[in-house]
């Protein structure tokens, strides 16, 4: 009997955790085929450094707080696994892999742990390691996996994001002399989450979105940004952070991952307005609270979740590896998906951006965008609160010798 | 039989239409009493240039939809009536208020917002309109108000900033080479709002609280980062906007009541530790959306804010006038308050700080702050939900002629 090993990788999502509970949920209806549940403590480092917990040994009652804990439990990382795999980390992983006996491994993530999940396929194929399946689980608020209609963590971002800007214009549009108000979404390469704000009544979205998708024309923005106000007396403005323009990038930090860490675009284009067109702003980011809302997890989002950490375990144990779970839209009315697999070669590293004719201009997305999105953020999950504040897993974290 | 007017003034809370519809629902019980009820748009500015709506005429089901609808519906201001009330501001009021038979005016709203009401009810005193009473109704996020035990909307401020930084924590430490992170909370001269994360449980806790009540030292400050860090691996960090320190203050933007418009302390004290400890930051400010967020509303905050509404018509209707409605602590367990009216004169601009014995040091508040805090943060209220957003009023705004 094999034991196995899960690990969270990248940018948290607000249900990345949910995942996790559904994989342990499922692998402990399966006392015959998994022995023990570890947990790889910060990504693919743990099984690099030996530093797994053991996951079986956490009470019931913290496992059930997943539901309702953001960050990832485990630890996370964004390190990158070398292409070249004579190299002392992979190594280093299929020793620890053996001395832990485990033929399992769930590898939770976006594009860029996708691409370690495929990597590690590919290392245990070409050492013959046939008894070890790796299966990556999908998430990335930025819904920019490939293969899949969406990816975990999106919706629930999404109805953050939506519910969050619906309170903001009411706030922002309640004194006589307005200003732009631009808000700084997440989405590096994709603009999902900023086009999101779309599917608001005319009484609070915003007038002008801004995706990476777009070709953004500073000169036309600043027409635009000027036409809203004069008609509106305020102009709300919803932008990527990922928003391709013309800016200083000297001093732009840049992640584990080689990518620049983007942000201040609202801020920046705050400063332009100012200048240019003598209007008072307000710059809004809002971080990474829009990926670890607990409050605003989307019904549909943890169902899938939990399925999801479910389905993966069971394909491992049906001999599958190399694939990603993948959500495939079977049904709009009702909303319906099958649960499928694809080949993590073709998902790793590969963007699914906003598809041209979901965006009509800078003013509105199309229906077919609308109707997309609609059903993902449907339905408010009920979270347990302690003197109103809701309590977090606290794992004892044990040790796996 | 006279009419009443409304008024919301100062910065918004996400209880502060909850209290118009207390008020609202007491008019509609004492038709006999109180002709019509209207709202005055953007604050006193609508009573001066003759710019009331019918609130009576509004649908029912859009009055229901006040108590999940943040900003003031009605529309605010930050404009301070002059001391002269000779001039022509006064007059306008006065004449609107006899065109349009007033016999009643509320203004909900702040420590400035409470000067207007002083002035407006002095006004009417000195004039001799005996038959016009002047309420006010107590609001502000920033729980600085003077004479009452605590503020509408500070306790749903607080269930939010402490429910976010509860998640924030939880993403923000689940790297392996943590960061210093830096929030930024709401509160010009009062630190009310950034103290209450102490409430939350050591594992998402800040590990250093500075309020504007504190003398902030840059120097000390560095050290305890710096301690912070080395032994966690990273550092929360929880500041006000308004905290006291050496900063470039040229380009300072200064609002209608001349205070300056603070914001970005965060960002700046990263930027110094940055330089200084050679730390990587992340500066986050929570913005308006921490008083505007009616998910987080506390059951307590609700009820009082129903409450307070409903009991300034009643003082009104006996006669009061150039009062405002308090709170008075008569039990704290079960908690407990009394609802009482205070003089305007007293509470005009005055400004109620964290006590001194409330403040341990900058890794603690005393019991006697949670023992303050915890009753206020109790509750979580249901919103009514379509189609995954939560819908909010959408008045006709009759125009009164």
């Amino acid at each position: 009997m094999k034991n196995m090993v899960y690990i969270q990788s990248g940018g948290p999502t607000s249900v990345i955790n949910t995942s996790l509970y559904g994989a342990i949920k499922e692998a402990k209806k399966h006392p015959d085929l998994i022995g023990h549940i570890y947990g790889s403590q910060h990504g693919v480092e743990g099984l690099i450094d030996d530093d797994l917990i053991d996951l079986g040994l956490e009470d019931d009652e913290q496992i059930e707080l997943l539901l309702q804990t953001p960050g990832s439990i485990l630890g996370t990382t964004r390190r990158k696994l070398p292409k070249d795999i004579h190299t002392p980390e992979y190594a280093a992983i299929i020793e620890n892999i053996k001395k832990h006996n485990i033929g399992y491994v769930f590898i939770n993530g976006g594009n860029d742990s996708m691409d370690t999940c495929n990597k590690l396929a590919k290392l245990v194929k070409e050492l013959g390691i046939e008894d070890v399946k790796v299966i990556g689980v999908p998430k990335t608020i930025d819904n920019d996996l490939a293969c899949t209609d969406h990816s975990l963590g999106f919706p629930s971002a999404a109805k953050f994001v939506i519910n969050s800007v619906n309170a903001f214009a009411m706030d922002a549009n309640c004194f006589k002399k307005g200003k732009v108000h631009i808000v700084e979404i997440m989405g590096r390469d994709a603009g999902w989450l900023t086009a999101s704000v779309d599917l608001l009544p005319e009484q609070t979205r915003p007038h002008l979105i801004y995706l990476p998708e777009m070709k953004f024309d500073l000169e036309q923005f600043l027409k635009d940004v000027e036409r809203v106000y004069k008609e509106k007396g305020f102009a709300l403005v919803a932008i990527s952070e990922g928003l391709q323009f013309e800016r200083d990038m000297t001093n732009v930090r840049v992640d584990g991952f080689g990518h620049a860490q983007l942000g201040g675009a609202a801020a920046e284009l705050c400063r332009i307005v100012e200048n240019r067109l003598d209007i008072g702003t307000r710059a809004v980011e809002f971080s990474i609270i829009q990926r670890a809302f607990p409050q605003y997890v989307s019904l549909v989002d943890r169902k899938e979740a939990i399925k999801t950490g479910e389905k993966a375990v069971q394909a491992a144990l049906k001999g599958k590896t190399g694939k990603m779970i993948i959500f495939e839209r079977v049904s709009q009315n009702p909303y319906k998906i099958k649960y499928k697999l694809a080949p993590l070669s073709k998902v790793a590293n590969a963007v699914s951006h906003v598809k041209p004719e979901m965006i009509v201009d800078a003013t509105r997305m199309s229906d077919s965008f609308r109707d997309y999105l609609r059903p993902l953020v449907q339905g408010e999950v009920k979270l347990v609160y302690k003197d109103g504040i809701a309590p977090v897993t606290n794992f004892k974290r044990i040790k796996v010798k």
